[in-house]
Order: structure tokens, then C-alpha cells, then sequence
């Protein structure tokens, strides 16, 4: 198994995100190239990551030290970068939105090799959205209807205005919708209600977005992106015999037939603790820290000490020898 | 950066899930070696993890490529399978217990080196319980006074006893105590109430456990080992000006000054799904497929129908090519 | 203080729950006359509330014995029946719909002494939808924007058509709209999706509602009449500076500045226990039986060891006399 | 039906809060007499709720127009006002403690017609308390095991001091488990960990106290009186098979085998909105007001609107007339 040796592209706070986790949290990949237009920004990156830059994002594409790409470069430079890699028939993961107009994207689709992309849409890759599609595929709850869904924000700049709300943050619930209902969305209906005193003048934030699929569901979404809260994203699928809900900090909650509502606990302990599990092994790994052999042994004396307990039904003192 | 060379010594169910997580979900690390008494067991474990088998735990420990050593064995084997690492001079991440009895463990305290050795207590990186210690710390709600546990298992095996119940359970709360609290146990008592009718004959479970800590705080235990019902562990801390619960479901729940209670929301996308952004890159490293190019180009015709509405103020067909 | 005296009109579920809610849990009322047009039914809600049966709702709203009138007959009846109250001049309780088009019910707004009419929007009169109220109006989360309705039932009759959801179940969320948001509803749209197959033929069931009110805010409802589950009614209030919702069976639930999501806990056991301590008076007052003198002595004995335990340190026997 | 005259004896902040329940939340009774050992406060409850004032609390007894008895008085008095109320054959419903000490308390259970005394355990009429009780007598979940009880004040007068905790407090604590478990209590031990800074000196706040049941069933109750939170009371019933919590602002929320969490949902509307119905009955009865006329009107007249958009496919606007 030799890693594989990725060239990230475009290094603002998604892309540094994917190179640290490449080179840090990630088994049989390494980071090996850098591109950004700042090339202070690359070469932080690059530091950081144990990588080299490159001039630009071609030169890092066609780099014979890359076996794989990721891009996080802004959405207009995605098409001439995504058709450089299928050239060189490289691994791309792009992130989202593929480009920023259907044209572009079609020409993609087009492409030769375009199996070869893979587009950043990570919520199928969040426990609960795929929770809630194991849900709605399993027919437990009977076939899906409705999708209620909100995306906020606590604050976006002044520039992001209504279309890049569609844009950017809308197409997560397109895919969202598309990845649960598993159908095409065929039609799209924007409500603007009355805007936010906190909404750049223009801005419609708010907005309410209805989705209607191939076969009749409809989809609604609020869009707020300057509420002053918190990151808050949201979907309740309301099914033919129940409903069932994520985002709202208690995983996926069900409400079924006889009128129970409510979630599943952990199965067993590798359920509830397998990522912490994980993440002992990778800070072991990387010689972060951790338990010590007294934090072993003062447990093995306390432990000593109930067993004791439970024989005499007495309270039992703990013995420690010296530290 | 060259990959820690890892042995694995014992891969029953916790073993092996180590074994598995350093291949192909950690970073910098491989397994080279395995050992497992059953040699049938320990060559599957290395088939999938891509390693080999040693004949015994001592060959793997001082195997040439081994740089350091997961011990998933039995408890009673921890002491010399620890001191064999020591003497070599590689890490060890030992399972807990740490040795089944006091003395034992108190020699390996002692022992020279013994600071290479890492205890699996892996609720230490468990981002609930992380954060239920940096609010105890924090003094944001006072003074900790008391912990309230809870430790139930749906069902466990006849041999499972009283004596294992607090050697291999209580351990952790053990543990959890000493590093919520930051003090160590002095005194325990343990209750046996009625025992359940699941409980074999002798067996006193469920059994409630009291620790007190240098400083006098109490903490009160339940471990119930055949409840029928899911994994449960929880922690309740009641301190000062406030408390706060982990294990319900629901992250990190506080009660604060003037009655409110409640949790906290993302503070942004990187931290709600941070755990999917990882995930999506290491399945698209081991090549296990995702959203491809269809997907970014539907999601994007979405997008521009609803442009497209936004600006019309009407219900927009979204136009799709064929696939 | 004298006893209202109080004719029920129509005592179908409705109007047989407010006869025996007037004769069993409200001060200052009795039912003295009863009208249905089932003799039968009339007869037995009279024996159980010790009213006389009147032989029409005329008859009932005219009798000498009368000082108020709840309407729970057929929205058809209720403009006549309202009319005759205001002639004599007695207060009404009428059940919505007022009466079921707008233009019999304008004809009762111009009606004279139509104070004298009181309309059973009964979630008024609901803590929560009380506190979600409040909320809106303090301002402390801002200026409302968007509420989110979900209004569902288990089942209803096949004959419950569209007309009807929208006549009779909507009724109630666009009462809760002006409620909460104090202003006009200027336009309605309902969209139809899919119907669920648990739908009667040609009936739309789900709906999706959109209400517009005079100053832009925007208002959506699910009308889901055959989930199969549970009767389910739910509003979020989307604010400029966070959100809230009730419905969830944890009362009012907040989103607020800062990402804090919760509720609050009860001030004082008055908050709390209120309405058990007057669930304990009316069943004492109606003897329906409760803790006797035993358990108030059984109370006592455990509590005297607990004193003598927390002097001496000890576990102590509770001494209980014979009984 | 003729109202029954109560006599209230003791109007401190319960006493008051019985005696205005008495007379406007409750159905067949009224408030004939007060007595209090402060003139004043007597006077002042007297006029709000139409009552005379005794001279003392023999006389209220005593009285000609006192058909029954609450006892609000402080539990010293309590054994003589109760003898008093015995001797005449009148109910009385005497608030918790019974009595101070457990002789006194016996020699009420002793006293001719003693089953004319409720004791004031009001959790028993608490909806949560008595759907856990009806949980645990179900068998649903298996015979009970253990409780978890939390009981939490905000704060208390500094002369609240440990014995006042297990005298006034744990009473309520007593009860319930007697109520739930239904056998009696058979041993007590206190534990004192290291008081909270916010206790008076040589106040052991807080503490935990063990119950043993007759049947061998353990019960630990947190009691912490000076939290600066909320008050929060909490139980936690676990059983061979299952186990539920009430007081978590949740309702009864269940955790049964196969690791189904969470609660029921509203089986229909009356038993989701019947305290509303009673509150909207009760306010208009006292001529409290209510929507009225108006609010039905436009109502009537969105949906009318809603009527013609379902039936078109068009948004469409509502007509409301001038009001």
C-alpha cells in the first residue's frame, strides 16, 4: 500500500481544511503539491502539510508526483481545472458547486473520463443525512412526501447576496433533496418575503425556496443567512406512515405509528465510542498525549478497593503508594 | 514522514477494531505485525490490514519492524507484555485495565520507561466528555461537588460477575472521575440492591458505587450490565452555580443561573459536519465512490432555475440534458 | 358569587367536553340546560352535569335559566344561533369556524353587541403558544419573519376533503398567525403535492399552505391529515435574531445570539406543581380519595431516620408502628 | 349540587395559593372562612376570594358554615388542628409534613375516623408522577429496581438547615418512592460530601441520601437546596427491562429494549389541547375575554381564500371588509 499523493487546489479555509486532514487524519494519502493564487498562502499550506507548491493550478494538475486532485478553487475556475485532470485521467474531487452554470456543468457530464469526478457534496457522507436515507429507503416509515428544510447562517458578508444564497448554499439542499428522494427536481419556486433588517439592502434574507420533484413531492427550504445565531441545517422527511427529523443536536428523531416519537441508542460500546477510539489511536500516533501508567494503576486501586466493598458491604479506604 | 510500524497483540473484537482503524483511517501509521493466540484469528486480522503474523506476543514486541505496540491482550498478560515493550523502549497503547491488580500495576509505575506507556482509556477523547471537563474546569458553573454515572450494557455474559462488573466496568468511571474532578479517589462503597432476574445466580447487578475524592466530592455509579435495553453511559456534573449532562442524546445539556437550560449549536459548517468532511476524503482516497459529475450538474440546474424564479417572482421548470 | 348558568348547544365531542369541563373542573359555572338534535345524546351529557334537556337550541339560548350560551353545534347553525344569543343578549362561547364563508360571518361583526361573542380559538388559552406569544412581542429575538406550521392527524373520515382541511384544520393556523404576528393575512397560496396513498380519491392530503401578511411576513403549514401517528401541531417562529418553537413536547425551545439552544426550567414549585396542586384540591373537593394519614406518617418515620442518619453517620432502621 | 365551604387555616404562600384555587379554578367548592396568625394576611386573602376571617383557626374549624378543611399551617401545629377537624367528622386535606415527628404523626393514624385526612402529596395528582407510576405497576418495562431522584432549590433561607432538608425536603422524596415502588422504606443513609460554598456554615448542602426498600430496591436522592438555577425535580425509574425519567421538561421519556429512546406523542387533540379548553372556558366564565368576533371574521376569510387557491392553482389574495 503506497499512498496516494494529492495535489489540493486552492488553499482558503476549505481547501487548508482538506490538506490538513489529508496529511493528518487520513490513512494512504499524502499531500504533495500546493497551488494557490497567494503564494503565501500555498507555501503555509505546503509547510504545514510536508508539501511543495506549485506555480499554478496546471502546473500542480500535471505534476508527475500526483496521483490525485482536490479542488477547492473558486466555482469559475473549476471547469478548465476539472478537464485537466480528466485529461491526464487523475482522481479530481471538486468541491461544490461543480461551476457556477448549468452549461459549464453539462459540458462536464460530457466529458470523457468524467466518472473520475467526484463533487464535494459531504452531507451523504454525514452519519445522520445517511441515517435518514437508510430511513427513507428502508419504507419503514412508508414512501416520503415532504421535505422541510432550513439553512442558516449567524452571518455572511455584505456581498453574498440572493444568488449566491441560491447559489452556494442552496445547491446543498438541492443535492440533499436529490440524494434523499433519490428523483430529479423539476421544478423551483422562489418566495420572498420581508427581508431581514439585518439584509444588505437588495438582499432577499430570507428567502423560502419550494422543490418540486419527477413525481410530485415537494421540497421547502428556508434560507437565512444572517440570523446571528448559529451554523443550523435542518431536514424533517414527513413520509406516508411517520416523519423523521436531523439537525436538531439529538441525531435522528423518528415519529412513527401509535404515536411514539424518539431516536435509537448506541448498540454497544464501539457504536458510542468508536470515533473517540479513533482519535486515542490517531493521537497516539502522532505522540499527542495521553493516560499515563498512574492513570492505569490508580484505577486498578480503586477498582481493588470496590471489589473489596462489595465483599464486606463496607466502605473500603483506596490504598495508593507513592506517586 | 515515514509511517509508524505497528504491532497488534490480541485482536478480538477490540483488537481487531484497532487493527482496522490505524490501516485504513488513521494517518502515519501501518500495522506490520499481528499476534493473537489463535493463529487463525490473528492471520485474518493481518490478511485485511495487510500485515503479518508473529508467533507470539514476544516476537512481535521485539520484532525489527516494529516501531510501536496496540496490547488488546487479557489483562493478566499486560504486565510483561508492557515491560517487554519498555525494555525495547517502544510506545505501548495498552488496554484497559491496565494490570488486573494494584501491585502489579504499581511495578509498572515504577518501571524505567514506563512513560512510553499510553492506558486506553479513550473516553479522554471523547468530545462529549472532553467537553464536560473543560466546563468543569472552567469554573463557568462553580466548584464540581458531585458526578452522577450511569453504566449499562444491554447484556452480558453468565461468567460477567460482580468482581469483572467492577474490575472491567468501574474502571472507567474510575477513570472518568479522576479526570472530570482532576483528584484522586480515596474511599468506595458499594451498594447491592435487589438484583435483577437477568442477573445469573450470585451476580449483583445492577450495584450502586460511591467515590469519594480527596477534597470530599461524591460520586454516585450505576453499573447494570443486563438491562435488555442499548449501551448507556452517562455522566451528570452538579456543581456550584450550575450542571451539566453527557450521554443523552443530545451533546453537552448545562443548567445555568436563572434556570435556563440548553446546549449549544454549531458554531459553523466546519464544525457540524467536520466528521463528513473527513469521511469524504478518506472514502474517496480508498476509492469507495460518491456524488459524481451528474450530481454537480443537476444540483447546479437547480440552482439556476431558482435564479431564475428569484428574479421572475415565478415557479421556473428546471431544465435538465439527458443523461 | 352566583353560578353562571350555562346552555350547551350541540354536544358532540366538543360540545360534551365543555358541559363536563363547566360541571367538574370550573369555578363559578353550572350547566343548567342542554340542546342536541339527538335526544338521546342531550339526555345523557344532562344526567351527567345535572342540566334539564332542551328541545332546540332556540328553546336553550331563550330559557329563563340561562345567563350564557357555548355553541358547539355544526358551523351551518351557528349564525342564527349566534344571532339569537345577541339578541337576548347573552354572552356566547362559539366553537370555530365562526360560521363557515366570510360573508355570513361580516353579517355577525356588524351585528349588534357582537362584543358579547367570544370565537373557541382555544390555542390562545395555551401556555405554550401563550409563551411563544410573548416571546414575539418582547422583541427579544428580534422582529418576527417566517412562522413554520405543521398541523397533523392520525386519521379522519374519507368525507374530510380539501375543502374541509382548509376550512376547518387551517382555521386554527390562521388564527395562530394573527395571533402571534398581530396583523392581516393579505394572500394565500396552497400547494398541492403528491397525496399521500392513505388520501381518499381526489383528495390533497398533504397540503403545503403559504400565508402573506400585510407587512411581507410569510407564514407555511402542513396540512396532514393521515399520518398514521399522532395528533401533531407545531410552530417555529423565525426571528431577526432567533428562532423558537413549541410543539415538541419540551415547551418553548429557543435558538438565540451566541448558538445557545434551550428552554427554561420552572422558577419555583408553584411554576411547577401548580396544576397538581389543583388537580389535588378538585379531586379532594369531589372526594375522589388521595394520600391518607398512613402515608403522611410513613413520610414522616423515613424522614426522622434520615435525621438520625445524617447525625451519626450511619445507615438507620426507619421504625414504622404497626398499621 | 351545592358548593362545599371550606375553611383555609394557615395562608402563607401555599395556604393563599389554595384558597384563590378554591375559589376560581375549582369546580363545587368555595372559601367560607380564613384564619391566619397574622390579621392581615387573613384580611387580605379573605377579601379576594369573599370570605369572613376567624379569630383563630379553632374558630374556623369550629364554624357553622365550614363543611371542610385545608391545613397550611406549620406541621407544629398540625397534630391539634387535625384532632380538631377529626373530633367535628370534617375532611381535611393537611399540607406535607403530616406532623414534625413520627409519634405524632402515629398517633393521627390512631385517631377515630382518621381516614377524613388527605395528606398534601400533591406529585401524586402531577401528570409525569402518575404516568411513572403507571409505567412502573404496568410491568411494561419489568419490575422496578432503582430510583434516581434530584431534588434542587435556587436558594433557601439561611435557616434552612440539614434537618430542614430531610424534614421538608425529602418528605416529598419519601413519598414518591413509596408511591411508585409501593412497599415501604425500611432504611436510611445519609451521605455528606464536601458542602457547596453557598451552604451556611456547618449546613451540609448537599446531600445524598440512600433509601431501602422493604423488597431490597435502592433509592438515591440528590438534594441540593442552594443550586442558584431553577428548581428542578427530577426521577429516574429504572427496571429489569427498560427504564424512564420525568422532570427533564420531556414529559415521560421511556429507554426500552431493542434501544428505543423518547416519548408519546398526543393521541388526539383533546388530550393535546384539553388544559387549553379548560383555561378558555374558565377565562370566559370569569369574563376574562377572549378573540372575539373579529378573529373569527378574518379567519373565516383566509381560508375562504385558501378554498379558491387550492381549487385555481394561483395565489389568491383575501378579502377582508372594513372592520
Amino acid at each position: 500500500m503506497t499512498d496516494l499523493r494529492v495535489a489540493v487546489v486552492g488553499v482558503g479555509i476549505m481547501g487548508a481544511y482538506h490538506a490538513t486532514a489529508l496529511a493528518f487524519r487520513t490513512a494512504g494519502a499524502r499531500v504533495t503539491v500546493v497551488a494557490d493564487p497567494s503564494a503565501e498562502r500555498a507555501a503555509a499550506v505546503a509547510a504545514t502539510v510536508g508539501a511543495r507548491v506549485a506555480t499554478d493550478a496546471r502546473e500542480a494538475i500535471a505534476a508527475d508526483d500526483v496521483d490525485a486532485v482536490v479542488l477547492a478553487s473558486p466555482g469559475p475556475a473549476h471547469e478548465e481545472q476539472v478537464l485537466a485532470c480528466l485529461a491526464r485521467g487523475v482522481p479530481v474531487l471538486c468541491e461544490k458547486p461543480l461551476t457556477t452554470e448549468s452549461a459549464s456543468a453539462y459540458r462536464l457530464v460530457r466529458a470523457p473520463r468524467s466518472e473520475l469526478v467526484q463533487v464535494g457534496f459531504m452531507r451523504r457522507f454525514d452519519t445522520e443525512y445517511r441515517a435518514l436515507r437508510e430511513l427513507a429507503v428502508s419504507g419503514e416509515i412508508g414512501a416520503p412526501l415532504l421535505l422541510h428544510c432550513v439553512h442558516r447562517n449567524p452571518a455572511q458578508r455584505p456581498a453574498f447576496d440572493s444568488t449566491m444564497m441560491l447559489r452556494d448554499s442552496l445547491v446543498h439542499e438541492a443535492d440533499v433533496t436529490r440524494f434523499l428522494l433519490g428523483e430529479e427536481i423539476v421544478a423551483v419556486t422562489v418566495v420572498r418575503p420581508r427581508a431581514s433588517s439585518a439584509a444588505p439592502a437588495g438582499v432577499s434574507d430570507p428567502m423560502l425556496v419550494l422543490f418540486e420533484t419527477a413525481s410530485g413531492r415537494l421540497v421547502d427550504v428556508e434560507l437565512f443567512m444572517r440570523t446571528g445565531v448559529a451554523y443550523e441545517v435542518r431536514t424533517e422527511l414527513v413520509a406516508e406512515r411517520g416523519s423523521a427529523v436531523i439537525g436538531l443536536d439529538q441525531g435522528l428523531l423518528t415519529r412513527r405509528a401509535g404515536g411514539a416519537w424518539g431516536g435509537a441508542l448506541s448498540a454497544d460500546f464501539l457504536e458510542r465510542f468508536g470515533p473517540a477510539y479513533d482519535a486515542e489511536l490517531q493521537a497516539w500516533v502522532a505522540g499527542a498525549g495521553g493516560p499515563g501508567v498512574w492513570d492505569g494503576y490508580a484505577a486498578v486501586a480503586v477498582c481493588e478497593a470496590a471489589v473489596e466493598s462489595e465483599r464486606t458491604g463496607e466502605r473500603t479506604l483506596v490504598r495508593l503508594e507513592p506517586r
